[in-house]
């Protein structure tokens, strides 16, 4: 028997995994909620049919979403995870004993249910005592909070669907209010590959640098995403990605990863001549 | 009507691109190559079923294993292009005045011949005057030269079929002692992700290693590649790639590039965790 899952990346191309088992399928209030086992990357999660993570790759975007920050702002205490349901992020926020306090806010509650029950590897950290989950829409959470968080990571979905309200000038204006003086948002920034990936993260950006003074992309390599040329986006009122940055305190954690390093946090800054274009073309100053 | 070209990129895991027309398909002495015309990548070749190059992507591929030597050895004069008969790499490399010589070895005229037909864009610079063709094995050709080469790219195929002989130590061997002194050698150096073409590229640096008291690996983004996470090795008897480079004389030579740039050139030696695992597993000196 032939068992294959399908995305389709652009209209005209498609990426397909083989499954061994579909272990959960529902729709939720939100959206459909899918958990397939395969052999090639182990279980995954879908959110309608988009792929959220795999076991296989999922360390490459919870690793680059949470310890590029962690390394700029190592006195992060208080920390938004917007979307997130999956734990993945967390899991590596919690590695920081520094860290006191996180706010989840995941709209979807059972999407936490089904991480939990089926990719503990991500969302069992999920019952950590600093972690307050608020099962609400993050557009609406991030309205009440003024400088009040260090870091807040935007841990998305693609901009349509339930997640539609955390690509808006309304949502990263309040971030901007929600962070301290020297806070960090981070954001899930979609790709610069294929044209509409790449038109929604040209739109994102202009919509950040509408809010925040300081605002860069950086990319990574994530393989079950569209064309596996992914990008986040580090915004702040006043701190830099690389420049100043103590990466020597970084290392000194000792905190063991796959793929970040330090280095590579640096590297990951240098964006291809045609992703630049793409950004600069928004970006107030041209 | 659907009409879509799929290669399977592991045996459990499948890029399909939509085709509006099958343009060539022919089995040569060699290999059969084909030529497709997709609405997402333009045109793109294949050779025994396997991506080659797409017009939409392929300045990637051509503009890394290009400019990166080129940028650290600026008065290379004589080159050697082992495969790339789709001319891609020639055409960068003739965006250099100072480039006097260049040495195309291709396996397969048919592949020349189809390029030139079908692939304009790559390659019609072949018929350059710097330019000279010699239609035989790349692991013969090496045997005869020494000290004789600048630069040689061993654009190759995947390590089997009729490219196998560009992966032996033999091979490279030669290459060492056809360069010279401070001669550069860069290949294609397959992918760290899925495990297969993990293990080919270890295998391959271990080789190399063997050979060249130097080499190092950099990375780039390549969409229609398996994972996309691709990896060029940059071997050499004493030039590094990064350290002591003159980026400055680079940019003042105007070349117009639409993802190299000098500080991607810097960054792309920034490697995750698990590849540099991966790479110092083979290294003589752990």
């Amino acid at each position: 028997m032939e068992f294959w899952y399908t995305e389709q990346h652009t209209p005209d191309v498609r990426l397909s995994i083989r499954v061994n088992r579909q272990l959960y399928s529902r729709q939720s209030e939100f959206q459909r909620i899918d958990v397939f086992e395969s052999p090639e990357f182990g279980r995954f999660l879908t959110l309608d049919g988009y792929m959220m993570l795999t076991e296989k790759d999922e360390f490459i975007y919870h690793e680059m979403i949470t310890h590029v920050p962690m390394c700029v702002h190592p006195e992060a205490e208080n920390i938004l995870v917007i979307g997130g349901g999956d734990g993945g992020t967390v899991r590596e926020l919690l590695r920081y004993p520094s860290i006191r306090h996180i706010d989840l806010v995941e709209i979807d509650e059972m999407v936490v249910d089904v991480c939990r029950e089926y990719l503990p590897s991500t969302a069992s950290c999920l019952s950590d005592g600093r972690v307050h989950i608020h099962y609400e829409d993050g557009l609406r959470f991030v309205r009440k909070p003024i400088d009040t968080y260090d870091l807040i990571i935007v841990d998305s979905t693609d901009p349509f669907g339930p997640g539609e309200g955390l690509f808006t000038k309304e949502f990263y204006g309040n971030c901007f209010k929600a962070l301290k003086e020297d806070g960090i948002m981070i954001n899930q920034h979609e790709s610069p590959f294929y044209e509409q990936d790449a038109y929604a993260m040209q739109r994102m950006h202009q919509r950040i640098v509408h809010s925040f003074p300081f605002s860069r992309v950086y990319q990574v390599h994530i393989p079950t995403y569209p064309s596996g040329h992914w990008l986040f986006g580090f915004s702040s009122k006043n701190r830099r990605p690389v420049e100043g940055v103590d990466f020597a305190r970084w290392k000194s954690l000792g905190i063991k990863t796959r793929y970040y390093n330090t280095q590579l946090h640096a590297a990951a800054f240098a964006l291809p001549n045609y992703v630049e274009e793409i950004l600069e073309d928004v970006e107030p100053q041209h």
